[in-house]
Protein backbone atom coordinates (compact mmCIF):
# COMPACT_ATOMS: atom_id res chain seq x y z
CA UNK A 1 0.00 0.00 0.00
CA UNK A 2 1.10 3.64 -0.81
CA UNK A 3 1.54 5.64 2.23
CA UNK A 4 -1.67 8.14 2.52
CA UNK A 5 -0.77 11.49 1.33
CA UNK A 6 -2.07 14.33 3.44
CA UNK A 7 -4.91 17.40 2.50
CA UNK A 8 -2.60 20.02 0.66
CA UNK A 9 -4.89 23.54 1.69
CA UNK A 10 -4.35 24.76 -1.43
CA UNK A 11 -6.06 22.58 -3.47
CA UNK A 12 -8.20 20.28 -1.38
CA UNK A 13 -11.92 19.42 -2.09
CA UNK A 14 -14.13 17.48 0.29
CA UNK A 15 -16.54 16.83 -2.22
CA UNK A 16 -13.53 15.24 -4.66
CA UNK A 17 -13.28 12.55 -1.89
CA UNK A 18 -14.89 9.37 -2.78
CA UNK A 19 -16.01 7.53 0.43
CA UNK A 20 -16.11 4.35 -0.86
CA UNK A 21 -12.88 4.51 -2.27
CA UNK A 22 -9.41 2.75 -1.34
CA UNK A 23 -6.92 4.95 -2.56
CA UNK A 24 -3.02 3.71 -2.39
CA UNK A 25 -4.43 0.06 -2.09
CA UNK A 26 -5.32 -2.45 -5.23
CA UNK A 27 -6.57 -5.54 -3.12
CA UNK A 28 -9.73 -6.46 -2.23
CA UNK A 29 -11.20 -6.59 2.01
CA UNK A 30 -9.29 -9.94 2.27
CA UNK A 31 -5.67 -8.71 1.43
CA UNK A 32 -6.52 -5.53 3.37
CA UNK A 33 -7.09 -7.24 6.71
CA UNK A 34 -4.22 -8.95 5.69
CA UNK A 35 -1.62 -6.22 5.46
CA UNK A 36 -3.71 -4.63 8.61
CA UNK A 37 -2.67 -7.81 10.74
CA UNK A 38 1.14 -7.78 9.26
CA UNK A 39 1.51 -4.26 9.67
CA UNK A 40 0.21 -3.79 12.97
CA UNK A 41 3.25 -5.76 14.20
CA UNK A 42 5.80 -3.10 13.14
CA UNK A 43 3.59 -0.38 14.64
CA UNK A 44 3.91 -2.07 18.41
CA UNK A 45 7.53 -2.89 17.60
CA UNK A 46 8.26 1.26 17.15
CA UNK A 47 5.41 2.10 20.04
CA UNK A 48 8.34 0.18 21.84
CA UNK A 49 10.99 2.00 20.95
CA UNK A 50 9.29 4.85 21.52
CA UNK A 51 8.61 4.22 25.28
CA UNK A 52 12.01 3.04 25.91
CA UNK A 53 13.58 6.29 24.89
CA UNK A 54 11.28 8.34 27.15
CA UNK A 55 12.52 6.42 29.07
CA UNK A 56 15.94 7.93 28.99
CA UNK A 57 14.53 11.27 28.75
CA UNK A 58 13.48 11.55 25.26
CA UNK A 59 10.62 13.97 24.48
CA UNK A 60 8.65 12.14 21.47
CA UNK A 61 5.41 11.20 21.56
CA UNK A 62 2.30 10.52 18.62
CA UNK A 63 -1.03 12.61 18.86
CA UNK A 64 -3.74 10.91 16.47
CA UNK A 65 -6.54 13.43 16.17
CA UNK A 66 -9.80 11.39 15.23
CA UNK A 67 -12.68 13.11 14.00
CA UNK A 68 -15.89 12.21 12.11
CA UNK A 69 -19.42 12.26 11.43
CA UNK A 70 -21.62 9.81 13.82
CA UNK A 71 -21.35 5.87 12.58
CA UNK A 72 -18.25 6.68 10.63
CA UNK A 73 -15.86 4.26 12.74
CA UNK A 74 -13.85 6.31 15.11
CA UNK A 75 -14.64 3.59 17.51
CA UNK A 76 -13.06 0.47 14.79
CA UNK A 77 -10.31 2.31 14.28
CA UNK A 78 -10.25 2.47 18.57
CA UNK A 79 -10.40 -1.13 18.42
CA UNK A 80 -8.85 -2.88 15.60
CA UNK A 81 -5.65 -0.47 15.12
CA UNK A 82 -4.93 1.48 18.06
CA UNK A 83 -6.13 -2.11 19.85
CA UNK A 84 -3.20 -3.77 18.10
CA UNK A 85 -0.38 -1.66 20.28
CA UNK A 86 0.56 -2.45 23.49
CA UNK A 87 -2.41 -0.94 25.96
CA UNK A 88 0.50 0.62 28.06
CA UNK A 89 1.68 2.71 25.56
CA UNK A 90 -1.74 4.05 24.55
CA UNK A 91 -3.49 6.92 26.23
CA UNK A 92 -7.44 7.98 24.51
CA UNK A 93 -9.02 10.87 25.58
CA UNK A 94 -12.64 10.86 24.42
CA UNK A 95 -13.79 14.88 23.98
CA UNK A 96 -18.00 15.14 24.44
CA UNK A 97 -19.81 17.85 25.07
CA UNK A 98 -17.89 20.47 27.26
CA UNK A 99 -19.02 20.83 31.51
CA UNK A 100 -19.64 23.78 32.78
CA UNK A 101 -16.19 23.48 34.62
CA UNK A 102 -14.68 23.25 30.84
CA UNK A 103 -16.83 25.88 29.19
CA UNK A 104 -15.12 28.26 32.20
CA UNK A 105 -11.86 27.92 30.15
CA UNK A 106 -10.71 28.37 27.33
CA UNK A 107 -11.42 26.00 24.33
CA UNK A 108 -8.13 24.49 24.03
CA UNK A 109 -7.83 23.97 28.11
CA UNK A 110 -9.24 20.59 28.28
CA UNK A 111 -7.35 19.42 25.69
CA UNK A 112 -4.00 20.90 26.95
CA UNK A 113 -4.57 18.58 29.65
CA UNK A 114 -4.69 15.18 27.16
CA UNK A 115 -2.04 15.55 25.75
CA UNK A 116 -0.14 11.80 25.84
CA UNK A 117 3.28 12.30 27.51
CA UNK A 118 6.40 11.14 26.07
CA UNK A 119 6.43 7.77 24.70
CA UNK A 120 2.94 7.28 24.11
CA UNK A 121 0.82 7.70 21.64
CA UNK A 122 -2.42 9.34 22.45
CA UNK A 123 -5.62 9.16 20.55
CA UNK A 124 -8.15 12.08 20.84
CA UNK A 125 -11.67 11.04 20.25
CA UNK A 126 -13.00 13.82 18.78
CA UNK A 127 -10.93 17.04 20.09
CA UNK A 128 -10.20 20.72 19.67
CA UNK A 129 -12.13 20.45 16.23
CA UNK A 130 -15.52 20.36 17.84
CA UNK A 131 -15.29 23.99 18.63
CA UNK A 132 -14.80 24.58 14.54
CA UNK A 133 -16.99 21.94 13.35
CA UNK A 134 -20.33 21.89 15.31
CA UNK A 135 -19.37 24.90 16.87
CA UNK A 136 -19.58 26.67 13.59
CA UNK A 137 -22.38 24.17 12.56
CA UNK A 138 -24.65 25.03 15.55
CA UNK A 139 -23.76 28.23 16.01
CA UNK A 140 -22.07 28.02 19.65
CA UNK A 141 -19.78 30.81 19.47
CA UNK A 142 -19.78 34.36 17.62
CA UNK A 143 -18.29 34.14 14.21
CA UNK A 144 -15.48 36.39 14.84
CA UNK A 145 -14.56 34.29 17.66
CA UNK A 146 -15.08 30.79 15.13
CA UNK A 147 -12.55 32.57 12.95
CA UNK A 148 -9.99 33.42 15.70
CA UNK A 149 -10.53 29.91 16.75
CA UNK A 150 -8.76 28.77 13.52
CA UNK A 151 -5.50 30.44 14.18
CA UNK A 152 -5.19 29.47 17.51
CA UNK A 153 -5.11 26.10 16.81
CA UNK A 154 -2.77 26.49 14.58
CA UNK A 155 -0.99 28.36 16.50
CA UNK A 156 -1.31 25.51 19.32
CA UNK A 157 -0.85 22.97 17.27
CA UNK A 158 2.82 24.72 16.39
CA UNK A 159 3.94 25.04 19.97
CA UNK A 160 3.14 21.40 20.76
CA UNK A 161 4.94 19.90 17.63
CA UNK A 162 8.08 21.94 18.79
CA UNK A 163 7.61 20.38 22.18
CA UNK A 164 8.21 16.57 20.48
CA UNK A 165 4.77 15.55 19.86
CA UNK A 166 3.97 14.21 16.11
CA UNK A 167 0.79 15.44 15.13
CA UNK A 168 -1.86 13.35 12.85
CA UNK A 169 -5.04 14.34 11.87
CA UNK A 170 -7.99 11.82 10.65
CA UNK A 171 -10.97 12.59 9.15
CA UNK A 172 -12.80 9.38 8.71
CA UNK A 173 -15.06 10.48 5.43
CA UNK A 174 -18.68 8.62 5.16
CA UNK A 175 -21.25 8.96 2.38
CA UNK A 176 -24.81 10.21 3.77
CA UNK A 177 -25.97 6.93 2.45
CA UNK A 178 -23.40 4.56 4.14
CA UNK A 179 -24.52 6.75 7.20
CA UNK A 180 -28.26 6.11 6.80
CA UNK A 181 -27.31 2.36 6.64
CA UNK A 182 -25.41 2.18 9.72
CA UNK A 183 -28.17 4.21 11.85
CA UNK A 184 -30.66 1.63 10.35
CA UNK A 185 -28.90 -0.91 12.18
CA UNK A 186 -28.64 0.49 15.19
CA UNK A 187 -32.32 1.12 14.78
CA UNK A 188 -33.08 -2.64 13.75
CA UNK A 189 -30.60 -4.96 15.85
CA UNK A 190 -31.40 -4.72 19.89
CA UNK A 191 -27.97 -5.27 20.77
CA UNK A 192 -27.27 -2.02 19.02
CA UNK A 193 -30.13 0.11 20.52
CA UNK A 194 -27.53 1.72 23.21
CA UNK A 195 -26.02 3.16 20.40
CA UNK A 196 -28.87 5.02 19.09
CA UNK A 197 -29.29 8.32 20.23
CA UNK A 198 -32.39 10.52 18.35
CA UNK A 199 -30.09 13.41 18.00
CA UNK A 200 -28.18 11.81 15.92
CA UNK A 201 -31.28 12.18 13.25
CA UNK A 202 -30.52 16.12 13.96
CA UNK A 203 -27.25 16.32 13.03
CA UNK A 204 -27.54 14.23 10.02
CA UNK A 205 -29.89 16.47 8.65
CA UNK A 206 -26.95 19.40 8.97
CA UNK A 207 -24.77 17.29 6.91
CA UNK A 208 -24.00 19.85 4.18
CA UNK A 209 -23.38 22.69 6.81
CA UNK A 210 -20.71 19.64 8.45
CA UNK A 211 -19.09 19.42 5.25
CA UNK A 212 -18.16 22.74 4.46
CA UNK A 213 -17.49 23.07 8.27
CA UNK A 214 -14.55 20.28 7.78
CA UNK A 215 -13.62 22.11 4.40
CA UNK A 216 -12.59 24.98 6.31
CA UNK A 217 -11.09 23.70 9.07
CA UNK A 218 -9.00 21.47 6.64
CA UNK A 219 -8.38 24.58 4.59
CA UNK A 220 -6.80 26.62 7.61
CA UNK A 221 -5.26 23.99 9.61
CA UNK A 222 -3.73 20.90 7.32
CA UNK A 223 0.41 22.19 7.27
CA UNK A 224 3.38 20.22 6.93
CA UNK A 225 3.51 19.41 10.76
CA UNK A 226 0.39 19.10 11.51
CA UNK A 227 -1.28 17.58 8.49
CA UNK A 228 -4.56 16.33 7.93
CA UNK A 229 -5.72 13.21 6.03
CA UNK A 230 -9.39 12.81 4.79
CA UNK A 231 -9.80 9.09 4.85
CA UNK A 232 -12.40 6.87 2.87
CA UNK A 233 -14.82 5.23 4.86
CA UNK A 234 -17.38 3.60 3.94
CA UNK A 235 -15.50 0.59 3.57
CA UNK A 236 -14.19 0.23 7.52
CA UNK A 237 -11.23 -2.24 6.26
CA UNK A 238 -9.82 0.28 4.16
CA UNK A 239 -9.93 3.18 6.81
CA UNK A 240 -8.84 1.04 9.36
CA UNK A 241 -5.97 0.21 6.88
CA UNK A 242 -5.07 4.15 6.13
CA UNK A 243 -5.04 5.20 9.22
CA UNK A 244 -2.72 2.11 10.68
CA UNK A 245 -0.35 2.88 7.71
CA UNK A 246 -0.92 6.93 8.68
CA UNK A 247 0.49 5.69 12.43
CA UNK A 248 3.08 3.85 11.08
CA UNK A 249 4.82 6.38 8.73
CA UNK A 250 4.70 8.91 11.98
CA UNK A 251 6.46 6.36 14.05
CA UNK A 252 8.73 5.11 10.79
CA UNK A 253 10.03 8.98 10.52
CA UNK A 254 11.30 9.36 14.35
CA UNK A 255 14.44 7.20 13.55
CA UNK A 256 13.69 5.57 16.85
CA UNK A 257 16.29 3.54 18.65
CA UNK A 258 16.92 1.25 21.45
CA UNK A 259 18.47 3.62 24.24
CA UNK A 260 21.88 2.18 25.92
CA UNK A 261 21.91 3.16 29.16
CA UNK A 262 25.03 4.54 30.42
CA UNK A 263 27.80 3.41 33.15
CA UNK A 264 26.16 -0.19 33.08
CA UNK A 265 29.38 -2.57 33.35
CA UNK A 266 27.52 -5.27 31.50
CA UNK A 267 30.13 -8.15 32.29
CA UNK A 268 29.67 -6.93 36.34
CA UNK A 269 26.08 -7.26 36.22
CA UNK A 270 26.05 -10.46 34.76
CA UNK A 271 28.48 -11.75 36.77
CA UNK A 272 27.06 -10.44 40.23
CA UNK A 273 23.82 -12.00 38.87
CA UNK A 274 25.15 -15.03 38.20
CA UNK A 275 26.27 -15.18 41.92
CA UNK A 276 22.85 -14.79 43.20
CA UNK B 1 -9.75 -24.92 32.09
CA UNK B 2 -10.90 -24.56 35.81
CA UNK B 3 -12.00 -21.23 36.93
CA UNK B 4 -9.26 -20.09 39.56
CA UNK B 5 -9.20 -20.26 43.16
CA UNK B 6 -8.61 -17.29 45.19
CA UNK B 7 -6.54 -17.71 48.19
CA UNK B 8 -7.75 -18.73 51.56
CA UNK B 9 -6.48 -16.89 53.95
CA UNK B 10 -6.80 -18.88 56.59
CA UNK B 11 -4.99 -21.87 54.73
CA UNK B 12 -2.98 -19.80 52.65
CA UNK B 13 0.60 -20.68 51.88
CA UNK B 14 3.05 -18.62 49.28
CA UNK B 15 5.78 -21.47 50.01
CA UNK B 16 3.12 -24.45 48.52
CA UNK B 17 2.62 -22.71 45.31
CA UNK B 18 4.84 -24.19 42.66
CA UNK B 19 5.65 -21.42 40.14
CA UNK B 20 6.40 -23.80 37.26
CA UNK B 21 2.72 -25.29 37.63
CA UNK B 22 -0.34 -24.67 35.55
CA UNK B 23 -3.03 -25.49 38.21
CA UNK B 24 -6.63 -26.14 36.41
CA UNK B 25 -5.40 -26.56 33.24
CA UNK B 26 -3.92 -29.72 31.60
CA UNK B 27 -2.99 -28.53 28.21
CA UNK B 28 0.27 -27.72 26.78
CA UNK B 29 1.73 -24.04 25.61
CA UNK B 30 -0.11 -24.70 21.93
CA UNK B 31 -3.43 -25.58 23.66
CA UNK B 32 -2.82 -22.70 26.51
CA UNK B 33 -2.27 -20.08 23.46
CA UNK B 34 -5.64 -21.22 21.54
CA UNK B 35 -7.57 -20.99 24.85
CA UNK B 36 -6.61 -17.75 25.46
CA UNK B 37 -7.12 -16.96 22.19
CA UNK B 38 -11.04 -18.27 22.18
CA UNK B 39 -11.70 -16.85 25.75
CA UNK B 40 -10.65 -13.52 24.36
CA UNK B 41 -13.71 -12.51 22.08
CA UNK B 42 -15.87 -13.39 25.41
CA UNK B 43 -14.01 -10.94 27.53
CA UNK B 44 -14.74 -8.05 24.98
CA UNK B 45 -18.04 -8.99 24.21
CA UNK B 46 -18.95 -8.87 28.41
CA UNK B 47 -16.58 -5.52 28.93
CA UNK B 48 -18.62 -3.63 25.94
CA UNK B 49 -21.52 -4.58 27.75
CA UNK B 50 -20.35 -3.62 30.80
CA UNK B 51 -19.46 -0.09 28.99
CA UNK B 52 -23.38 -0.09 27.31
CA UNK B 53 -24.75 -0.16 31.05
CA UNK B 54 -22.70 2.26 32.15
CA UNK B 55 -24.42 4.51 29.56
CA UNK B 56 -27.32 4.12 31.13
CA UNK B 57 -26.79 4.72 34.52
CA UNK B 58 -24.92 1.56 35.52
CA UNK B 59 -22.07 2.14 38.11
CA UNK B 60 -20.47 -1.53 37.92
CA UNK B 61 -16.46 -1.33 36.87
CA UNK B 62 -13.65 -4.11 37.11
CA UNK B 63 -10.85 -3.27 38.89
CA UNK B 64 -7.30 -5.83 38.35
CA UNK B 65 -4.64 -5.42 40.57
CA UNK B 66 -1.35 -6.77 39.39
CA UNK B 67 1.32 -7.43 41.27
CA UNK B 68 4.70 -9.46 40.89
CA UNK B 69 8.66 -9.11 41.47
CA UNK B 70 10.43 -7.97 38.57
CA UNK B 71 10.17 -9.56 35.14
CA UNK B 72 7.29 -12.19 36.26
CA UNK B 73 5.54 -10.57 33.44
CA UNK B 74 3.21 -8.02 34.18
CA UNK B 75 3.78 -6.33 30.98
CA UNK B 76 3.38 -9.70 29.33
CA UNK B 77 -0.08 -9.44 30.96
CA UNK B 78 -1.16 -5.61 29.89
CA UNK B 79 -0.06 -6.67 26.68
CA UNK B 80 -1.39 -10.24 25.98
CA UNK B 81 -5.39 -10.06 28.35
CA UNK B 82 -5.48 -6.50 28.49
CA UNK B 83 -4.37 -5.75 25.26
CA UNK B 84 -7.20 -8.22 23.70
CA UNK B 85 -10.06 -5.61 25.30
CA UNK B 86 -11.53 -2.78 23.12
CA UNK B 87 -8.82 -0.13 24.14
CA UNK B 88 -11.99 2.65 24.85
CA UNK B 89 -12.54 -0.02 28.15
CA UNK B 90 -9.44 -0.06 29.32
CA UNK B 91 -7.63 1.90 31.87
CA UNK B 92 -4.34 1.47 33.20
CA UNK B 93 -2.39 3.56 36.23
CA UNK B 94 1.07 2.57 36.65
CA UNK B 95 1.88 3.48 40.15
CA UNK B 96 5.68 4.03 40.94
CA UNK B 97 7.96 5.35 43.47
CA UNK B 98 5.40 8.00 45.54
CA UNK B 99 6.47 11.45 44.51
CA UNK B 100 7.25 13.86 47.04
CA UNK B 101 3.06 15.08 46.36
CA UNK B 102 2.12 12.04 46.73
CA UNK B 103 4.20 11.28 49.79
CA UNK B 104 2.54 14.55 51.74
CA UNK B 105 -0.96 12.75 51.31
CA UNK B 106 -2.22 9.30 52.87
CA UNK B 107 -1.02 6.22 50.99
CA UNK B 108 -4.57 5.34 49.68
CA UNK B 109 -4.83 9.03 48.31
CA UNK B 110 -3.60 8.60 44.99
CA UNK B 111 -5.02 5.36 44.26
CA UNK B 112 -8.20 6.36 44.78
CA UNK B 113 -7.64 8.89 41.78
CA UNK B 114 -7.01 6.27 39.60
CA UNK B 115 -9.70 3.92 40.02
CA UNK B 116 -11.86 3.05 36.71
CA UNK B 117 -14.81 4.54 35.99
CA UNK B 118 -18.27 2.83 35.54
CA UNK B 119 -18.36 0.35 32.43
CA UNK B 120 -14.25 0.91 32.68
CA UNK B 121 -11.89 -2.55 33.66
CA UNK B 122 -9.13 -0.73 35.34
CA UNK B 123 -5.78 -2.45 35.89
CA UNK B 124 -3.38 -1.58 38.37
CA UNK B 125 0.22 -1.88 37.80
CA UNK B 126 1.64 -2.10 41.27
CA UNK B 127 -0.98 -0.55 43.54
CA UNK B 128 -1.62 0.16 47.22
CA UNK B 129 0.04 -3.04 48.32
CA UNK B 130 3.38 -1.81 47.06
CA UNK B 131 3.15 0.46 50.62
CA UNK B 132 2.92 -3.19 52.41
CA UNK B 133 5.28 -4.94 50.44
CA UNK B 134 8.40 -2.75 49.63
CA UNK B 135 6.87 -0.65 52.76
CA UNK B 136 7.54 -3.56 55.21
CA UNK B 137 10.46 -4.89 53.36
CA UNK B 138 12.43 -2.07 52.73
CA UNK B 139 11.10 0.04 56.63
CA UNK B 140 9.83 2.89 54.46
CA UNK B 141 7.34 3.42 57.35
CA UNK B 142 7.04 2.40 61.28
CA UNK B 143 6.18 -1.07 62.13
CA UNK B 144 2.75 0.23 63.76
CA UNK B 145 2.05 2.06 60.44
CA UNK B 146 2.50 -0.97 58.25
CA UNK B 147 0.60 -2.94 60.28
CA UNK B 148 -2.26 -0.49 60.44
CA UNK B 149 -2.36 -0.55 56.42
CA UNK B 150 -3.77 -3.93 56.07
CA UNK B 151 -6.67 -2.76 57.65
CA UNK B 152 -6.76 0.53 55.92
CA UNK B 153 -6.75 -1.53 52.55
CA UNK B 154 -9.44 -3.49 53.63
CA UNK B 155 -11.87 -1.31 55.02
CA UNK B 156 -10.69 1.02 51.85
CA UNK B 157 -11.51 -2.19 49.30
CA UNK B 158 -14.90 -3.21 50.55
CA UNK B 159 -16.08 0.67 50.02
CA UNK B 160 -14.90 0.61 46.75
CA UNK B 161 -16.83 -2.83 46.06
CA UNK B 162 -19.98 -1.54 48.02
CA UNK B 163 -19.49 1.37 45.37
CA UNK B 164 -19.74 -0.67 42.25
CA UNK B 165 -16.47 -2.31 41.88
CA UNK B 166 -15.58 -5.75 41.14
CA UNK B 167 -12.01 -6.25 42.58
CA UNK B 168 -9.71 -9.10 41.68
CA UNK B 169 -6.13 -9.15 43.47
CA UNK B 170 -3.04 -11.29 41.35
CA UNK B 171 0.58 -11.61 42.30
CA UNK B 172 2.62 -13.26 39.44
CA UNK B 173 4.45 -15.82 41.33
CA UNK B 174 7.95 -16.31 39.78
CA UNK B 175 10.75 -18.80 41.12
CA UNK B 176 14.19 -16.92 41.57
CA UNK B 177 15.91 -19.20 39.13
CA UNK B 178 13.20 -17.90 36.68
CA UNK B 179 14.08 -14.41 37.48
CA UNK B 180 17.16 -15.23 37.23
CA UNK B 181 16.66 -16.14 33.42
CA UNK B 182 14.59 -13.16 32.49
CA UNK B 183 17.17 -10.67 33.95
CA UNK B 184 20.13 -12.88 32.30
CA UNK B 185 18.43 -11.89 29.03
CA UNK B 186 18.32 -8.27 29.73
CA UNK B 187 21.87 -7.94 29.98
CA UNK B 188 22.57 -10.08 27.15
CA UNK B 189 20.18 -9.02 24.74
CA UNK B 190 21.15 -5.18 23.86
CA UNK B 191 17.41 -4.40 22.81
CA UNK B 192 16.37 -5.46 26.45
CA UNK B 193 19.24 -3.22 28.07
CA UNK B 194 16.43 -0.17 28.71
CA UNK B 195 14.82 -2.83 30.69
CA UNK B 196 17.08 -3.49 32.92
CA UNK B 197 18.20 -1.68 36.33
CA UNK B 198 21.33 -2.39 38.34
CA UNK B 199 18.64 -1.95 41.40
CA UNK B 200 16.98 -4.90 40.05
CA UNK B 201 19.59 -6.97 42.03
CA UNK B 202 19.59 -5.30 45.26
CA UNK B 203 15.59 -6.10 45.22
CA UNK B 204 16.42 -9.65 44.01
CA UNK B 205 18.54 -10.11 47.19
CA UNK B 206 15.86 -9.13 49.63
CA UNK B 207 13.39 -12.15 47.94
CA UNK B 208 12.68 -14.07 51.29
CA UNK B 209 11.40 -10.69 52.41
CA UNK B 210 9.36 -10.19 49.94
CA UNK B 211 7.66 -13.65 49.51
CA UNK B 212 6.93 -13.30 53.70
CA UNK B 213 5.65 -9.63 52.66
CA UNK B 214 3.67 -11.05 49.88
CA UNK B 215 1.79 -14.09 52.71
CA UNK B 216 1.28 -11.76 55.13
CA UNK B 217 -0.26 -9.35 52.94
CA UNK B 218 -2.73 -11.65 51.13
CA UNK B 219 -3.79 -13.43 54.23
CA UNK B 220 -4.82 -10.14 56.04
CA UNK B 221 -6.73 -8.71 52.84
CA UNK B 222 -7.91 -11.77 50.49
CA UNK B 223 -11.57 -11.81 51.48
CA UNK B 224 -14.72 -12.83 49.20
CA UNK B 225 -15.31 -9.79 47.52
CA UNK B 226 -11.49 -8.90 47.26
CA UNK B 227 -9.81 -11.74 46.57
CA UNK B 228 -5.87 -12.82 46.09
CA UNK B 229 -4.96 -14.95 43.32
CA UNK B 230 -1.56 -16.28 43.16
CA UNK B 231 -0.71 -17.37 39.79
CA UNK B 232 2.11 -19.84 39.14
CA UNK B 233 4.28 -17.42 36.63
CA UNK B 234 7.01 -19.38 35.22
CA UNK B 235 5.28 -20.43 32.37
CA UNK B 236 3.97 -17.12 30.52
CA UNK B 237 1.63 -18.67 29.00
CA UNK B 238 -0.27 -19.94 31.96
CA UNK B 239 -0.39 -16.77 33.86
CA UNK B 240 -1.90 -15.20 30.78
CA UNK B 241 -4.75 -18.11 30.34
CA UNK B 242 -5.06 -17.69 34.40
CA UNK B 243 -5.14 -13.83 34.43
CA UNK B 244 -7.54 -13.88 31.47
CA UNK B 245 -9.78 -16.45 32.90
CA UNK B 246 -10.18 -14.40 36.65
CA UNK B 247 -11.08 -11.14 34.42
CA UNK B 248 -13.35 -13.35 32.92
CA UNK B 249 -15.40 -15.09 35.59
CA UNK B 250 -15.69 -11.53 37.34
CA UNK B 251 -17.41 -10.05 34.55
CA UNK B 252 -19.70 -13.43 34.05
CA UNK B 253 -20.53 -12.39 37.51
CA UNK B 254 -21.93 -9.52 36.65
CA UNK B 255 -25.21 -10.57 34.88
CA UNK B 256 -24.76 -8.11 32.04
CA UNK B 257 -27.35 -7.36 29.27
CA UNK B 258 -27.82 -4.86 26.54
CA UNK B 259 -29.44 -2.04 27.79
CA UNK B 260 -32.86 -0.67 26.16
CA UNK B 261 -33.09 2.66 26.21
CA UNK B 262 -36.53 4.30 27.30
CA UNK B 263 -38.93 6.01 25.65
CA UNK B 264 -37.79 5.65 21.99
CA UNK B 265 -40.49 4.63 19.05
CA UNK B 266 -38.39 2.30 17.06
CA UNK B 267 -40.98 2.43 13.99
CA UNK B 268 -41.45 6.22 14.13
CA UNK B 269 -37.07 6.61 14.36
CA UNK B 270 -36.98 3.96 11.32
CA UNK B 271 -39.47 5.92 9.59
CA UNK B 272 -37.87 9.38 10.02
CA UNK B 273 -34.19 8.09 9.04
CA UNK B 274 -35.45 6.58 5.94
CA UNK B 275 -37.24 9.96 4.92
CA UNK B 276 -33.75 11.33 5.07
Amino acid sequence: MEAPTPADPSTFSIAAVEPASTPGFEGDKAAGEALLKTERKELGDLQEKLWAESRFGGRKRVLLVVQAMDTAGKGGILRHVIGGVDPQGISIAAFKKPTDEELKHHFLWRVEQRLPEPGMIGVFDRSHYEDVLIGRVRKLAPEDEIERRYDEIAEFERRIVDDGVTLRKVMLHISQDEQKERLLERIDRPDKHWKYNPGDLEERALWQDYQTAYQVAIERTSTDAAPWFVVPADRKWYARLAVQRILLEALRGLDLAWPEPEGVDWDRERQALLAT
